[in-house]
């Protein structure tokens, strides 16, 4: 293991689309959805042969970060920081550079979203490896997932023509594009160089203060003017000074800005975002009739359900393509196909003022 | 009100279909499946004008027992009896005839069943009234429902040709008919003089006793050997003798061998059985997407659903023609025209030796 490797995990999300389980202090990275471990904790395990624990960093919210140093234990409680207010990527991974390049002036950083499953770890590992490298080298390195459908929520980035998937080796790439209509993401796909943006970064600390001083240097100055980590005083100006960064995310602010911005274009490692109760069920295994439910469940002439419900039996009648996921104190049923929708009931809930829900 | 008029509320059913509320401890008559007060407790407020409270006799099982003594207190206690064992309605119906006619020779008795709805209650005491006139008489009384559709789990009850319904003379009834099939419900329904059996059902004690006698001699012979109700003996003798009786119905053992039965062809006082958790969203009222679920929910595109959850939110996405029940052990999601399978649930738990959950 590399000694100048460090891990940024990016755990500030809410996730509401894992409503009813997910709320503001259980939010999707740190709950279980899929296996045993929650979503952060499978991020630090797949990442352990690569980057030491105690190399990592992770950067959160206050609703979250005790639930994430009671999960990650393994993870210097120091090194686990909670956002003073939610910004947008940039700010988030301007600070850890900024930190990481005063303790270390020849840190490589990756960024890892904290809340994505990968189903193929060995080829996940490969893939990171090479991104490292080339990081290492002074590129800043982007990993793009091979998309599988005409998918309208994603960035893309677009390599050179004839690019082919799977190669551990960088390549330029051309450009990065917006989340597409659905017309343009279906041209993408058939275009075959035009790949799903997978949030995962790596690049030296001091390369990416250096774009960040380029392409957006208020937020530049605001991080620099930050006393050392780990003085006293720290805590306070940190709090005061980073309301004052951009809200924007790191795509918008230094990838699509940067001149020479070298991408993987991998090949399938299993990669899913879990963007919703129905990703959940596409992920997991399925009875015969197609159903997700749990093993104590009773199932009369019903397909292709997903249940979640923990410390009660569920009977299911006649029914077809629901989510059925049941807490203490909330219930959601949906369509499958209504997945999506699910951040509207915690749009409702928060109108309502139904903290208590949220 | 006439002071040798007694009530005789057959409250023994389990009501499984009512699952996962309804357990053997909290039966469906027991249940406020609709309105505030529990259906049999409905039953004892529509009769109260028509037959005070203390002179209501309630037969039940040990289950429910309690629960029934505590819902009624207006019943006495000693009038809330528990049959050692699950007959049918003859020796439940045999039982309190001897003991009302031990107490009052001149007693006249109505069974009602703890369970069902009536819409539209002083048409409903006309009825009654009418009845009990006739079986002071000497009369063995049915009421007879106007039937609404063809419906194949109910008994008819045949009138003369040419009945109208809604008069409230009792007509001389000329045959009982089982349980049709569809076919013949459906020939039933368009004849006109075909009535649904309300299971409710007047006579003088001494006048079924008699029959009892002649049509189920065993269980005659059996109840009239129990010892004075109220004297010690009583309840051990019952113990031992109930098991003895018959396990039949009054219309199979008396009414359809009964010569001279009068029926009332009631017209519409809006009764309802409540025979499934569908029936129970068919008496609610709905909202304007048809959903008939707690104010406090959260429905998005979805329509025509019932959902009976309490102590917390549901929310629904894009779903129709759901019946959603939820308890603390135990979650039923169904299909609106599947509601007559809930004891298919029951049936597979008590499989399943889930007695937690029965």
């Amino acid at each position: 293991m590399n000694r100048h490797r460090y891990g940024l995990i990016l755990a500030g999300g809410r996730g509401t689309r894992f409503w009813p389980r997910s709320r503001k202090r259980s939010a999707k990275q740190v709950l279980n959805v899929v296996g045993e471990r929650s979503l952060i904790q499978a991020t630090v395990d797949r990442l352990a042969p690569l980057i030491a624990p105690e190399r990592l960093w992770v950067l959160t919210n206050d609703h979250l970060r005790d639930t994430i140093i009671k999960q990650l234990p393994e993870v210097p409680r120091n090194q686990i920081l909670a956002e003073p207010v939610q910004r947008n990527t940039a700010p988030a991974i301007g600070l850890a550079a900024q930190i990481l390049h005063s303790l270390d002036p020849d840190a490589v950083m990756g960024v890892f979203p904290a809340d994505h499953v990968i189903g193929k770890i060995p080829r996940f590992r490969a893939v990171v490896g090479a991104a490292f490298k080339a990081a290492a080298g002074g590129h800043l390195v982007v990993i793009g997932i091979q998309p599988r459908w005409p998918e309208t929520g994603y960035g893309y980035i677009e390599f050179p023509r004839g690019c082919m998937a799977g190669g551990a080796e960088p390549l330029a790439v051309r450009r990065f594009h917006e989340k597409p209509e659905l017309a343009k993401a279906k041209r993408y796909l058939k275009a075959g160089n035009f790949f799903w943006n997978s949030g995962m970064f790596f690049w030296r600390a001091d390369v990416l203060l250096d774009q960040l001083r380029r392409h957006l240097p208020r937020t530049a100055t605001v991080l620099a003017s930050l006393p050392r980590f780990g003085s006293r005083a720290f805590s306070a100006s940190l709090k005061q000074a980073f309301p004052l960064c951009d809200n924007i995310s790191i795509d918008y602010a230094v990838l699509e800005r940067a001149g020479a911005v070298r991408g993987i274009a991998a090949g399938d490692f299993g990669w899913n975002d879990v963007g919703s109760w129905n990703a959940v069920y596409e992920l997991l295994g399925h009875d015969p009739q197609g159903n997700s439910i749990p093993l104590e469940s009773i199932a009369l002439d019903s397909h292709n359900n997903f249940v979640d419900a923990r410390g009660k039996i569920v009977a299911l009648i006649g029914v077809r393509n629901l989510i059925v996921v049941d807490t203490p104190d909330a219930l959601l049923v949906a369509h499958r196909d209504r997945a999506q929708q699910v951040g509207d009931i915690v749009k409702a809930l928060e109108k309502r003022n139904r903290h208590d829900l949220l």
